[in-house]
Parts: C-alpha cells; structure tokens; sequence
C-alpha cells in the first residue's frame, strides 16, 4: 500500500516564524503524498486578551464560549490555516487549507454537559469522516492543511481537537494507504523526565504505558496525545511517533530515536 | 452545455442575520451545480476598531496595512467562510469554504503602488486560475465558497476584489460550461436613482452604459461591478444579472424585470 504521511503540529512551532519556516520547508520536501494537521497558538488568546475577552483553561483544555468560538474560528482557520497553505504553496507544495466544517470532512457534536462545561467543543465523530474527499485531493496531487475547526448537524461551529483530528484522519485513511502519523511539538519526544530532553523514551507500548500512567512519569497535557496515538493504531494506522518538529526530517527516514514510537507490539525480551 | 450559478453576495446580506439564513435557504435550493463567492462584511470593521486599528477607505475600497491584513484574513476566510458553509451543510447543500489561496484557486499579484497605496491589496491573475479544482469538486456534487483572500507567488497574503473573483471564475468556467453570474445585494438591481426602487433599469448594453456613466447616473461603487460583469460578458459567461439578495427566487426563475441584466447584444428598436 502507498504511505500517507499525516503530520501534527502545535502552537510553539506556529508562534515562531522561523521554526514554521523550518517546519514547513521539511514537511514540504517529504516526497509522496501528505496532511498537515494544526493547532492553535498563542494569537487566539492574544487577541482574545485584546478584544477583553478572558481565557478559561481546564486542565490545558480552553472554554469556548461564544466569543472565544469566533475568535478560534478566525485564528485557527482564518489566519493560521491560510498562512500556512499560502507559505507550502510558495515551496511548490500545492495545498489545500480546509477545516472540519468543508465539505464535512470531520463532522462533530457539542460535547455534552458534564461537571465541566466546555462551551462549543466537539467530539469528533470518526466514522463520519469524509475520507473520499482527502483521497480525492490527494490523488490530484494536493495537500490538506487541517484547522481544528468542525460543526455539527445543525451548522453549529465548534471547537475540536487536532490531537484527536490527527489521529481519527489516520484511521479513516487507514484501510486505504499505509499511514505514518507523526505528531510534532517542542520536546524531543515523550520524556521520562520533562525537564531532561536526554531521558528521551525510544518507544511505549500498551503495557509500558500503563506502568508509566502509574509512576505519573508523563503528564497531563501528553496522556490524550498518547490515547490518541493508541487509538490511530487500533484503527489500522501503521506507525505513530511523537517528536520534535525540527527533527522531522529524521524522523522520516527513521533514523534511530529520533522521537518516540508508540507501538502496539510488545518488546522482545532478549 | 450544462449550466452553473455564480452567485456573489456583499456585506449587507452577511451582516444580517435573518437575511443571511434566508439568501442560504433559496440559494441551496438551486438545483445543479452553483458557486458562492462572499465579501466582508462591518465585521471586520468592528474587529479593527475593537483592536485599536483604523479603517481607511478610499473610494471604497479599505486600505490594507499588515495589521489589517490579519483582520481581513481571520474575518473573511475564517469567520464568515465557516458560518456560510457550515450553514449550507446543515441545510443539505453540501458546501467547502475555500479563499483564493487553497490549492492556488485565484492566484493574485500584490497591486503596484499608484498615486494612493492600497497595501495588501491583490489584482487576480485571471489567467492562472485553478478552474480544474472547482469542476472536480463541482462534479462531486461540492458547492464552493469563496472568500476574498489571496496569495502571490512568494506566499504573502492579499485581500482581493470579490465581485471581481466572481467574474474571474464565471470567465474561466465559460469554456466548459454555460455560466449565469448573479451580483447580489442590498437593491432591486442598478437603479436610475439611487433612493428609488421603482426606477430598475431592466437592461444595459454597452453603449448605454456609456450614456449611464456620462450622465453620472452609476454611481461609483456600481461601476467596477459593471465592468466586472462586462468582462465577464467578453470571457463568454452566458447570463450577468444584478439583483436584490431576497429576490434570487425570481432571478433564476428568470421571471420578467426582477433584476438588472447586462448584455453584449444591441436593443432591438422597434
């Protein structure tokens, strides 16, 4: 099967103009075909700030009031995803910027109210996922740029998840392609200790993952990203690593510990 | 040849809410195949001003600054595009936002500093426009809709004309099939004064608009749109018509005298 290389990045990489230009020269050298996948950033509560409107976080997850709604939809797939489609296509790389509202590419419902209510969040409905139209450009030679943007039935926008994005883009592409999900941020990968980019851990599987759930070796703001990686796997994708966006270009030709590969298989005990 | 509606909408129509919903809910009603292209709206405007940014318009057209860029960018392909799409999926017209950017749709040249320096402003290299992007997602029974953001060969980010997007992709279109372009706004169609209603000018060939325009009768912000339309006349775009956003009805009924129609063909005096 022909690979499909999804790749995620996060707000440090976006708020740093020349770590996005790196990024993206790299990404867009990668030969064959690809998705790039975006979070947010810090412009969205800057402007927010500057608008007078107040950031809630949760557990590093925002509250989306209405407001904050049209500020992230304006950020994240206004500006963001079209600087970011207008910079791949200065490098010859052709590129679509699209969120989860087009063509209903990863139709959503407003997560229900629990202890916390999160405003106009939406959990992603995976099964709905409007794989037909990414196969579509990506045959046409065509690149999609996601934003972490959705609506539901009714034509309500909302907040999603680009962790969560990545990873269910991966598994509805997965019975077609053999997928590479590549989940970039600002560490070297998953850690054992945060502070220690040496501690490096070269791959975690279902059972490791437990063990260091128990310790609390990984934090809170990792755990859903991991999740998420498990989940892509269950769903068929054939490889998921997390590391360093400058390190992509080694992560792709699978230098050794260039990141951290999440792996269903358990090790070989020598 | 099969027929396609461009059908273009201005702010006044965007920024009311109960007009909006109602031009979507006729506009998905349009059997076939059909294109939405939008301008901005006092969105943008009210952002500016919340964010201590001025507004400048000369002859109606805004200046855009970097600052006012981003605005533009966030509003028009971000905000306005989302909510359009998303409330034409919800009501079964399956919709994907795009801007001029995605896919290098409507490639632009940043404008050429003149007496007065309109900033990041855009001139649409007609020519180069993806026209194979549309029919493929028109053929997979997508609705287009288009913001009025751009970008030149080096990525910068350009705000450009919407009307004149709409007669740049009727034009392009016209060679595969029969295209009607449909302006719609806030007024019953041009009108021979302005304050009046009931003074709809049915018609306008060239040499009457020549004697429009010598008699002061179009006022400024109407003639772009009819040289817009005219060029789109000349590129073989079958049907341009200028109507009132509440009667779209009536004009793809072609029902008599519902809205201005601009031809190439001569009166024929009796």
């Amino acid at each position: 099967m022909e690979t499909i290389y999804v790749i995620k990045i996060g707000g440090n990489i976006i708020d740093d103009d020349n770590k996005l230009n790196s990024f993206l020269r790299s990404f867009s050298e990668i030969e064959g075909k690809k998705i790039l996948v975006h979070g947010g950033g810090k412009l969205a509560t800057e402007i927010s700030s500057e608008l007078g409107l107040k950031t809630e976080l949760i557990d590093g997850r925002r509250v989306t009031d209405a407001d904050t709604l049209k500020v992230i939809t304006m950020v994240y797939a206004g500006w963001i995803n079209k600087t970011i489609t207008a910079k791949l296509n200065a490098l010859s790389c052709k590129a679509i910027g699209l969120s989860g509202v087009d063509a209903q590419l990863i139709p959503s419902a407003k997560r229900k109210k629990q202890e916390i209510d999160y405003g106009f969040v939406g959990d992603v409905q995976s099964e709905n996922i409007n794989s037909g139209l990414l196969i579509t450009l990506l045959e046409s030679g065509i690149t999609p740029v996601i934003a972490p943007v959705s609506s539901d039935a009714a034509g309500q926008l909302l907040n999603i998840n680009a962790d969560t994005i990545a990873s269910s883009i991966s598994g509805a592409l997965a019975k077609h392609f053999e997928i590479h999900l590549i989940y970039c941020f600002g560490k070297k990968g998953v850690l054992q200790n945060v502070e220690d980019e040496n501690s490096l851990i070269y791959q975690i599987h279902p059972a490791h993952y437990e063990i260091l759930k128990k310790q609390k070796v990984i934090d809170k703001g990792m755990l859903p990203k991991i999740d998420n990686a498990f989940d892509a796997l269950r769903n068929g994708v054939k490889k998921v690593v997390i590391g360093h966006a400058g390190n992509l270009n080694a992560i792709i030709k699978n230098e050794i510990n260039a990141a951290t590969i999440i792996t269903n298989a358990e090790p070989v005990i020598a």
